[in-house]
């Protein structure tokens, strides 16, 4: 699978008292690639739900481990890369990099929501359409 | 060890397009909780940033499965438990419930940092001190 | 009019590398306190949307004049009042309060938007309902 | 004074359930592109404030006009520019565009600060040295 190099500039206000980078910003960073690698086959939250009434693409889980701190005005970019589909869901595996230091791994399982049946407020998994894994053959 | 129970009022402004809680919010509140906890027993980052010349508390890893959507004007709490401690980091276990409902459960990894000998950029981790821990007990 | 109090627990995240509130969150609390000030008399972004087709309550404009700094593990106060109504505005003053100092004071000047019928893609303002008012009476 | 332009992708966590940016990350990017336009000459909080002791920048105020909604996916820019120069402040302003759509207008006033004499929990502006803005000349 081909991987998705998401440029961050590292914004002052993204780093906390410490002078480091306040940690949930490495999931904002994450999702926002994982948002990116599929707007560029074409896909968006806002093309699934028009067309499709989808949900794309809630969180099963997510984690990562952090390696090294990043500071305010650093480039770094935020590499993904989908490596596994299952029939419902898929897993995204990201890495944070600044020139060749690893400065987080992460990973984000996601699949796709359709309001459930039982209760509209829930959300349920669709089974992964063919046609999504082919884009990123 | 005790609980500690850190309510958030879930924002319009935390959610996303599929009206539902952006992800790493949920990751900001178990941060936050962890900083409440602490606080509750006179620890902060100030304090110990001035009287050891320590950063706390860096992540070392941290993850989350998420079981349930939230949505904006939902009273949330955070539960979070201090479950392990090693000679130089300690784990710490969230649940996010609404009501009964687990939303998400999630954990963090911390340390406590310095800079590092060889390269004041870096951090790394110093043995916890027996007096932290014993604040817990 | 009344005054909405929206409590906010000042956390270490919502602070920079200054070690003092980075300024956009004073915004990000008086927009959560003005969305608990409409839920409070039982109005919401969800309940407009899908009852009228609207969507609330767009920014018009918005600023702060930034008096003292806040810190990590502060409680402060957001104070929020409309005071003053036109036929497709409203405009919302905020004081961020920790104790009696004053954080900031700011304000906002919101509508409610619908799709632009030339283009669905902007929003127009539409006249605000007596009855919206009202509830602020 | 030249104009700094600072690319900003908005992401889909940026934008709130009614489809559009949340307002406040105006405010975030506006403070990312006065950041970036000072690390272009050189200058950032780090050095500021080891050289100098000074916290950079703090907000005296700020605001924003809103005119067009921006969302998920869009590339857009924030066009800033030093319009003025006090003894203890500087105000620059700002333009959200994506192409030649005008998203937003916006300002902010900033200072340098220093620990008040008085109360070490206070800030007080100091004089802005001559050399600092000749940077933007």
């Amino acid at each position: 699978m081909p991987t998705h190099v998401h440029p961050v500039l590292v914004g002052f206000g993204d780093c906390d008292p410490g002078g480091i980078v306040y940690y949930p910003n490495f999931f904002r960073w994450f999702d926002a690639s994982t948002h990116a690698m599929f707007a560029a086959v074409g896909e968006s939250f806002e093309r699934s739900k028009r067309d499709n009434g989808w949900i794309v693409w809630p969180l099963v889980d997510a984690g990562a481990a952090f390696r090294a701190p990043a500071r305010p005005n650093e480039a770094i970019e935020i590499h993904s890369t989908i490596v596994r589909w299952t029939p419902r869901s898929f897993r995204i595996e990201h890495r944070a990099m600044r020139g060749q230091t690893v400065l987080a791994e992460g990973w984000e399982v996601r699949c796709i929501g359709e309001p459930h049946p039982d209760d509209p407020h829930r959300l349920r998994a669709v089974p992964i359409p063919e046609s999504l894994r082919q884009l990123f053959e």
